[in-house]
């Protein structure tokens, strides 16, 4: 089954506002098993709104629209839905009770500028809102079903999950058997999409159904493995064995699965495993601090730490000595050693985590060149790892993948196997 | 000058990522008065594609598209595109060039992988990227100009910014005469959308060409400013007196104009006051640190400081008194002055900033609930300052909105009057 989502407004077409409602139903059709093939956004216009309707009910078999249901006279999406299907406009009770409980309540009149909101197509099926004045509704257009939400995202949800969702999921069905879908999603750090296409070619080509989509985030990558059958338990069948294929080729570079990025696993890997962690922070400032503390409940493994961007600060909050500093630099293996240790006994924790780097765009030699950054985790235990990262990108790309990797050393401390 | 935006991948109509490139584009050509009349996004489908751009091609004056420029299997734009415009595939020697320097950097062989990047259709416009591998490029299609742009919205802005801009304009003269456009983007904080809207109600009403157009950018509003008319200077005049009336209704949270956020503007103003800066950070756990270093060069002003979560913390590093802690808690007008002063005092900068919150989900109480945090800032000079935010939003919000208040008091701090 296939379906167009059609947002409406001149306020998205200017760019004034991002459209989330598009990908937040994309998400919920494509779990139900319908595949959205266009998006569509246009104007508050009447002709190109009709034509935008018309077109997709002749490319897809179901429609939902978003926006266009409000009060005022730029919001035409009911005129045009019911001149298209052929039927006047009417008032829905349902809309209108409300309405007027909620203007009452308020010691207000219900105005007619009010009453636009409830107006739906005669005889549509109408999808109340729980949460707002206007409600969704349906008609079919040539045969195919054309769902009219209202723009506001909470509105919009909220009426998805009191009816919308069972409704598509019942239109589905009636539309014929769609394959069962299995799928995962893996989570990769510290590669390039090129370089995990690559170590992936050819992975699914004899497998039925399967397929493997890419998805870069910076500064990680997403791969997601689907496998299609008629058949759920065939498709998690294959999908199992797949898995095992996929990890032994890019596993190396997989900190996860699912939906939680890196510092939210990391926080919970230190949760788990009881750590107290401290920071030594130099070109990132408080980066790693505030990843760290993405995850509520951080104070369970997050002491705190130093941000120590100028030298002085190094010496005077984490005992970096003066002679490293002059003989190696404040950027340098030797320095960022001494950070991590001295984060850690500063503070008790049993992990100290340094960074200290070239974020540019100024202050690069030809030995640092911008985007030198070196790290250190000391603990737990004894054992220490410091690691170079070189990333010729801009200052926010530089700062951002340091304080990643730092995250990366630390699960790699704590015994986070690459998945 | 009519424009379709056409956005291009799976991760799109999966709804895995929110399109974020439509919007920006579509601010950019709206400033360039360019109206953007579509918006569509389609899956990594060779029909598809090529469908989407013969309906592009058949309605608007220019079309844009993001996405499908990559090194993968599923990346078609680039041979779609040449197939339409019946031209072969070429390797672009410049972008070639880049690719060779970037991974040659890396220790890295170029692959055939690789390669596919630099890929365009022969003859060819090329938009080089600034910043990344895949160049834009631009080619007519029955007269029409096509710009196709990477996905990835860091090198669609760069390469945007670069020349693209500039071409565009190129293209909307050679279009036909536009009215001039006078314009200024005025950047608040500290207020909502509907509080701004309604202190601007009738502001231009009785004003010919003007408009007022709102951008709600968490935790910022952005109120844009417009004036058309055939005469540039007329266009002018008109902005110039409306800004007094604007500055008059809604000075009082205007930071700044024009493209710098907060963090930037904050810095600037530290470094041309010639300040030394440190943190004292609890909730926000280095956030504070990390905007503050936003802009390069902020050596000049930042020295560092503590994060300093625990409570141990926050009496080792900063010389908060136990009793006070026990007697406030930690989320408390007088732990965050003290928590400022010590700041300033261990480091010898001449700002102390300090911030200490409940940024939940748990934690909060009848009395400080979720969403309460206190800022303090002390200096420069003998005076400090104390605010107390409170907005019951998710976790990241609260954070996010603490740090920028901390800017904020240091703006007040040092003297910036909201504009």
């Amino acid at each position: 089954m296939l379906a167009e989502i059609l947002t409406i407004g001149d306020e998205l077409t200017r760019g004034e506002i991002v459209d989330t409602n598009s990908a937040w139903l994309a998400g919920r059709l494509w779990d139900l098993d319908v595949t959205v093939r266009w998006m569509t956004s246009c104007r508050d216009d009447e002709a190109d709104l009709r034509a935008a309707l018309a077109a997709a009910c002749a490319r897809v078999d179901l429609v939902l629209t978003s926006g266009g249901l409000g009060p005022t006279e730029d919001d035409l999406t009911c005129d045009v839905v019911a001149a298209a299907a052929g039927v006047p406009v009417a008032i829905d009770e349902g809309a209108r009770a409300r309405l007027e409980q909620f203007l009452s309540s308020r010691g207000r009149p219900v105005s007619e500028v009010n009453l636009r909101q409830a107006r739906v197509p005669a005889g549509a099926r109408v999808h109340a809102s729980p949460v707002g004045l206007a409600p969704g509704f349906e008609v079919a257009l040539g045969g195919v079903p054309v769902v009219c939400l209202p723009g506001v995202p909470r509105e919009l949800h909220a009426i998805w999950e009191a009816g919308l969702a069972a409704r598509v999921d019942e239109l589905r069905r009636a539309h014929g058997a769609a394959p069962r879908i299995a799928r995962r999603v893996y989570r990769l750090f510290g590669c390039g999409e090129s370089q995990v296409s690559e170590a992936l070619r050819g992975l699914v080509d004899d497998v039925a159904g399967a397929s493997l989509h890419y998805q870069v985030k910076f500064p990680e990558v997403l791969v997601k493995l689907v496998v299609r059958d008629p058949d759920a338990a065939a498709a998690a069948e294959r999908l199992a064995a797949l898995d095992a294929g996929l990890a032994a080729r890019v596993g190396a570079w997989t900190y996860g699965t699912g939906d939680e990025p890196l510092p939210l696993v990391v926080g919970r890997a230190l949760l788990a495993g009881g750590h107290r962690v401290a920071v030594a922070e130099s070109c990132t400032a408080g980066l790693v601090g505030a990843l760290l503390t993405e995850l509520p409940g951080a104070s369970g493994y997050f002491v705190g730490g130093a941000i120590a961007y100028a030298d002085d600060e190094k010496v005077r909050q984490l005992d970096v000595s003066p002679a490293t500093l002059g003989a190696h630099g404040a950027v340098s293996e030797e320095v960022v050693r001494e950070m991590a240790r001295g984060a850690r006994a500063r503070t008790g924790a049993g992990i100290g985590i340094a960074v200290s780097g070239i974020a540019g765009p100024g202050g690069g030699t030809p030995a640092k060149p911008v985007g030198t950054v070196w790290l250190a985790v000391d603990g737990p235990g004894a054992g220490h790892r410091t690691f170079r990262m070189r990333w010729p990108g801009p200052r926010d790309q530089v700062r951002t993948l340091a304080a990643w990797w730092a995250l990366e050393l630390v699960r790699q401390a704590i015994g986070g196997a690459r998945a």
